[in-house]
């Protein structure tokens, strides 16, 4: 007897999601259990512009879909997110300084006539991770989840009442630029002390770089020349603080104590179930960082029971995932 | 011809609509235009507990339907707002510290029982009145707000996509207690620093009586003692500001800045299209306040164009019209 090819999942619905940022692009296949069947990564040509984007979007589906062994006309839909503010209706992105688009670019329609017209969903790429985490990862079950995202800045996404708030001008969710310390460090919108100039994972390197500069001695000095390493990675920062290092061990602390402040906010004002914190950094030291987090916010919070801080869980797949479950959502298969 | 005595308006469906406060309550007739046809203010006596209370808003109740000249089978639905976090669903306060209430409370029914069993709604007060200045106020046709009332504390309100965020605590919308200076005052929440320590209304008569026990001149003193006054009121405070006073006019913008701070933080996490100040100081001085609010705020925004800062245009009223058009919503006429 042979084996019958499997025609079930050949019929199947199947989404394809970009994440779309400024060094590389990640495209994967995911069926209707969030699940990725295939994925690919493709560096991001950002000098050729947005049809340059497009091509090179459309070259990474294709690749993807055959690393699935998928046709075109089996994927119900796109969905991709981008570095920037994203209307789903209209599909248009408004910027994207790390694409370098200043003007707004009907991204979606772009896409969709470069496949055929399959339909195209868009969306910002921390709403998406969030949404990503909210569908299948850390956040499952929730239905009121805030999203920060630890790495060069900070970012945010919200999901209010099982729905991601987005916000009239499609803004809302950006958490790391909230004032604290008035005189405090400029940073890249403007102004001075945001707590992403306190607690991204740049203002934590720059923190290490100035201390070791001035003379201070830490192990992540021997650390990084064992590894052959000129940044401070993640890995590197897990293993100097298990090591008890004391300034990685304090400077995390006072990163975890901005960062407990800003979740303490975003509880007293929204009041989530629970705070996912996403980003390299994070899922490097996992508890390590987040429990110091949770001593901070818990501190300042004005109802203590029934709130959780917790790490992402879906890493780089989170925006994917989430991107997919939105263009899912709103074109839904029809078979 | 003897005039008919308007048959239409007996038939028609009024609510009551209580704003339950720690020293008074304030009782309500409205229709269905929003409009309040009779109020009256009663004392509030804590000290009785919980049945007492019900036992005034019910005279209360019977007092102002008195004075609308209906009777209360006219009445299709009752609105109470209460200084705590509510579940509208169950009916429960959970707490209410201003009203001596540390366990939780089933007003709504204890109401609704000793009143013929006419259904009652139940809200936080600074969440009936941001609903009320959606439905009725100076938020009227935006369908995302932010209301912020300045008085002894700050208080907040969140209208998202419109309707009220209440959170699964309830107890969205406390934007008082975001950290602005880490080792500032102590705060009523236990923290220091918080917002609430520095532009409260308290806050800024603190600073001012403080200056003037170190000994600084101001026209606050000539003011007071003209009218009589042993507290420096929002009339004085606009008055002395007009007058060009250093004191108060330094005071102020100091004041407004730290509104401004907390209205762009606001806006980047929640992208509303309108944030409303409420609050006897800004009744009184307005956009003498509130210009400066706007420079401050402005100067943050990572988004300025379709955002607007505006006062609150209810007053003692917000909260009454606020609860009533929920119980409204909540409970419609069947006639």
């Amino acid at each position: 007897m042979t084996k019958p090819k499997s025609p079930a999942r050949k019929k199947a619905s199947y989404t394809v999601a970009i994440d779309l940022g400024g060094t590389k692009l990640l495209v994967a296949v995911t069926d209707e259990q969030h699940r990725v069947l295939a994925s690919t990564k493709v560096a991001t040509d950002v000098a050729g512009g947005a049809d340059a984007i497009v091509t090179q979007m459309v070259k990474g589906i294709r690749k993807a879909t055959r690393k699935a062994d998928i046709k075109l006309r089996h994927v119900s839909a796109i969905g991709a997110c981008v570095p920037g503010p994203a209307d789903p209706a209209t599909g248009m992105v408004s910027r994207a300084v790390n694409l370098g688009w200043d003007t707004p670019i009907p991204l979606a329609a772009k896409l969709s006539r470069a496949l055929n017209d399959v339909p195209v969903f868009l969306e910002n790429d921390v709403n998406a991770g969030t949404y990503g985490e909210f569908v299948a990862g850390a956040a499952q079950g929730k239905q009121d989840v805030v999203g920060v995202f630890v790495g060069t800045g900070i970012g945010g996404g919200l999901v209010l009442s099982g729905a991601l708030r987005r916000g009239p001008r499609f803004i809302a969710g950006e958490v790391g630029h909230f004032p604290l310390q008035a005189d405090g460090l400029l940073c890249s919108c403007g102004n001075r002390g945001c707590v992403e100039t306190l607690a991204s994972r740049t203002a934590l390197e720059r923190n290490i770089q100035a201390a070791l500069a001035e003379g201070q001695s830490s192990v992540i000095t021997e650390l990084m020349e064992a590894r052959g390493k000129s940044r401070i990675t993640s890995g590197l920062l897990q293993r100097a603080f298990q090591a008890q290092d004391p300034l990685v061990v304090s400077l995390v602390a006072e990163m975890a104590h901005y960062l407990g402040l800003l979740t303490a906010t975003l509880v007293n004002i929204l009041d989530p179930q629970l705070v996912v914190f996403g980003g390299g950094v994070v899922e490097k030291m996992g508890d390590n960082l987040l429990d110091l987090v949770r001593a901070a916010a818990y501190d300042r919070l004005m109802m203590q029971q029934d709130f959780h801080i917790k790490a992402a869980s879906l890493g780089d797949y989170a925006g994917v995932i989430g991107v997919a479950a939105l263009a899912r959502e709103a074109f839904p298969a029809h078979d």
